[in-house]
């Protein structure tokens, strides 16, 4: 199985991938993840694929193009996990992935300069999917290129931390887990402050969205794990006015 | 097969109940329906359902996920048809479903709270696809929640109705059917009147888009059989300034 | 394998098309080539497929349903190739492709007036996907339809050209090709002048987007071979405000 995670929309340069990969493999499976990545937010493509990939059956290919470097010096990798294949540019969108068992540089054969994702990664993971071995397209390396995903600091009864990424919905999602919570007292159905971009906002930490009163701002952990916060039946990274990477502090 | 219809746009969340399906029942058929269901809007699903899940095979497995109460008390069903199995919350996204034959209500084992259709029906639907009974995962029950779906009335020669939901064109699709504008003499190419918030317009009841004038208001029968008003080549529910449920009147 | 083409967007009209295929012929395999044309821009579509059909394994069934006339007169063709199928409207969307060997005029048995995607263009895909030929549905004609494509002029060290249409990212498809640009001595790297809308650009041509600064107006090759005008991570669409159509000019 081969899942695709793009910035491409619902565009015809995902239909071209599917379309290579299907005369390299035609048996192979394709499996939109999602092409709905922010346009060239490489912090929202690794969020993305951290919270999703986990759920795939075993030697699951996930192929990533979220690529703003294309055509430049930038690398493309194969990253082999226990479970997994990753393919795709080496620019931080697999920084969040667990268990990096191998990672081969691609020697790459292609004279596309604009379209890597159709004219290099599709047809790699095609060929995978059919039998070859990352070996065969080229050299193992050592490390991956790593985005920055700052720590949660604890100071005085408070939680520093700050905004990952925005989801589809709107949902504002911040590198902070339950444990960092529980740590100063917050549990569920507990009052607590939020503060962000000089606005201090009082809000409820619940179990779902459901509990919610319409439109009221609420915090709660998404399916991946993490805090974040929500308006029910709204759009919180609007109410609050970030986009990412804004500073937060949390305390009671 | 397994259809999914849900709220969830082009997000990684139908990529992760993909996954999920795929990792219990590997040689499962995935087909989208749309998720392109307006967010929260339980009729706009219950009607893009009804008009859609006719045209597939046999013993399809319909999974429709559009829950703003997840994680509340609202109940999650199996419904069983002569043809077809409907699996999501029991919240009115499957009122226009017809010939049901039986209700299950999902006994819930999943500690999820904000993601049932990964955690709950995407699994049920995978199961029930590689053969599990709905028996297997709660009890038999009654009924199913039904969304309020009022009736056209006639009086002096009026049709008194109501919008039901906008499509994704725009085209506001009202609850009348044909045999109600054949009893006060609407047939195809007659022109008639039609009120919505306190303007009337004059329009033509016409067999196509095609046959309407660049920009021109004017009605039609949809492909789910019900009337629309349409703008050719523009957006009916902007040109009116409708978002569903708004009262309509019409007469010749 | 069946593709497919449209203006429907994410919505349940792409469903229903697949449930009829599915019914029809289960083992087919359909994949979508893009939804997103722009609507009822059968110039955006032409091009969309022209670029992206050759993609797919031979004997692949293109489905393209950017169908502003339907219903009216205008004829449904299925077109044969060397390597592939073609089935839709008859009304341009077809213009681009090469290697015409067949024309069928589709003979109309179904009644719909609305929706020939699902109820004639998606059967005949699933039959032909099945076994069935051709000319089971139609009789062989002469020609297609064919939309204009202005052929650039070359004049006092200038060429003249157009916009063909705008792609998913904003950036602007020319009707010129390397040659065109080579026969004024503009190769990549080199500066020149794009004038459009009674304006000029100085701008560069480069290899690919990763090469122009954030925010530059560049040209480059586009995926299908053509001249396009980007802003690396923006919209040159909206930059130069064009929509498709516009004449350019462009020297040294």
């Amino acid at each position: 199985m081969i899942t695709l995670t793009t910035d491409f929309g619902d565009s015809e340069y995902v239909g071209a991938m599917k379309g290579v990969i299907y005369s390299i493999c035609p048996e192979a499976k394709i499996v939109d993840l999602t092409h709905n990545i922010r346009k060239f937010d490489i912090r929202h493509a690794a969020y993305v694929l951290s919270t999703a990939y986990r759920y795939f059956p075993k030697d699951t290919i996930h192929v990533v193009v979220v690529d703003p470097g294309v055509g430049t010096s930038r690398r493309g990798v194969i990253i082999r996990t226990e479970d997994f294949f990753f393919v795709g540019p080496d620019n931080g969108v697999f920084s969040l992935i667990g268990g990096i068992e191998e990672v081969y540089e691609i020697t790459f054969e292609s004279k596309s300069k604009t379209f890597h994702g159709r004219d290099v990664f599709a047809p790699i993971a095609a060929k995978i999917e059919c039998g070859s071995k990352p070996a065969e397209f080229g050299t193992l390396t050592k490390d991956i290129e790593k985005i920055g995903f700052n720590k949660v600091k604890m100071k005085n009864g408070n939680i520093e931390g700050e905004v990952f990424c925005i989801d589809y919905f709107g949902n504002v999602i911040m590198n902070i887990k339950r444990e960092d919570l529980s740590r100063i007292g917050i549990e569920f159905d507990v009052s607590f402050f939020l503060e962000i971009k000089k606005r201090e906002y009082e809000l409820r930490l619940l179990e779902s969205y459901g509990f919610a009163e319409e439109g009221e701002l609420c915090c709660l952990f998404g399916s991946g794990g993490y805090l974040e916060a929500a308006v029910n039946q709204g759009d919180a990274s609007e109410f609050l006015g970030v986009k990412g990477g804004e500073k937060v502090r949390i305390h009671r």
